[in-house]
């Protein structure tokens, strides 16, 4: 059983204003859940079916698990299709001064959409990225669509919000710092080290003017157009994993 | 203007039972309905405001606009942030037999969600793939989200729907039939060919039995995990660009 007052205390954390006023965000489905249980993320309250708890009592380590029915998890759930579980969490707190500059670093600026974004911190894990650098206008990671679209890996992930050109200016950066644009050059001929910084754009507008003052080499995913018609750009998160593909051959 | 009865005639389009029945499917924003009106797809109405036909007269070619409010504009359209124009097509169709064996394939087993289908296709057309053959069960092409999510390439592209068994057993196929899977081989060391087939399979569950049947070389995007918790698998969509990106190296 859930109390009214808690469904609403919950549901308003689809709201960025509400996540931002309790530091809480919402997490849903089993394997986002079971990544989060083994995280080092703080998980406040958990919410799960009959059958969930009977089926997963090893996940939970001493995190009390709430019984509900699947109605009551309806309620509460940003899905439109309601999983059998949802756990609140604190949000991570990431100091800017954890960034590892010996480590290869994604940079994001204005990403908008929350499922480019997730999708972007999924792939970033499978290529072995562990820190994503956000600009001030990019959608953010407790987003429910973005905690979704990443199937777990928001929980390995740390994920930084700054200013990206006094971020770009830190004089720790070694390595070179790449952006993608149209008149870069093919990515294939980019000398990558493990250091480097790769920008990745706004999904309509790239990378902002700012942000391209910073960028020491321009690069691009070359198309292959077997006529003079054809897609104008890629996606950003498909543009993303392009480069992370690329930077790991 | 625009009359309630044409106006829940539009509406109906968003779901697939009503465009099958009339063989119609919608397109909405600037950059869709213009790859459109530049394509070889019969456009049937078009719906937009006054600011758009004065901007746009050179992309009409011969079809005729119907001048409309953007409070109209919301009742027909299938976006939540309607744009500025929507045009009624008539929904491509290609026979199997136009599929040129000689050129490279994706094949799609199965994909789900419109968004990844729409960004597979915009991917495809950037590079340089001109066919796409999905299974029975991949949502639909002229579903408003794939289309929305294909940037336009939905109208240089032809998209085939049949049973995936018998057309990979087409003895016409000279290439080799690739299909991505968990235990396949790296990617980097494929020798891939200009007439290979490429295959993605669902989101969850991967490639079906039935169709890995029909897989010659079974190839895999590699991870490059920093510790042993990283992600499980890539988003399809993500999967597909990566492959299709080395195809073309």
């Amino acid at each position: 059983m859930i109390s009214k007052n808690k469904i609403s205390e919950i549901k308003k954390l689809s709201q960025k204003k509400f996540r931002e006023e309790t530091g809480l965000f919402m997490v849903e489905g089993s394997k986002s859940v079971h990544d989060l249980l083994f995280s080092q993320i703080t998980v406040k309250e958990l919410f799960a079916t009959e059958n969930w708890i009977m089926g997963h009592a090893d996940w939970l380590r001493g995190v009390e698990a709430v019984e509900v029915s699947e109605t009551e998890l309806g309620r509460i759930s940003a899905l439109t299709t309601p999983q059998q579980v949802l756990a609140v969490a604190e949000i991570p707190q990431h100091e800017l001064s954890e960034v590892d500059f010996a480590d290869a670093l994604l940079v994001l600026d204005g990403i908008r959409d929350p499922g480019n974004l997730g999708t972007m911190i999924r792939t970033a894990d499978w290529f072995g990225f562990r820190q994503v650098v956000c600009s001030l206008d990019t959608v953010e990671l407790t987003n429910p669509k973005t905690i979704q679209a990443t199937m777990g890996s928001f929980s390995r992930m740390k994920v930084f919000y700054t200013d990206l050109v006094a971020f770009l200016r830190n004089p720790a950066i070694q390595g070179t710092i790449y952006g993608t644009f149209m008149n870069g050059k093919p990515i294939q001929s980019a000398d990558f080290q493990k250091n480097d910084i790769l920008i990745i754009g706004n999904e309509g507008k790239g990378i902002s003017a700012e942000v391209e003052a910073c960028v020491q080499q321009k690069i691009h995913i070359p198309s292959y157009a077997v006529s003079q018609e054809h897609a104008e750009s890629l996606n950003a998160s498909i543009a993303a994993a392009v480069v992370m593909y690329q930077f790991r051959q």
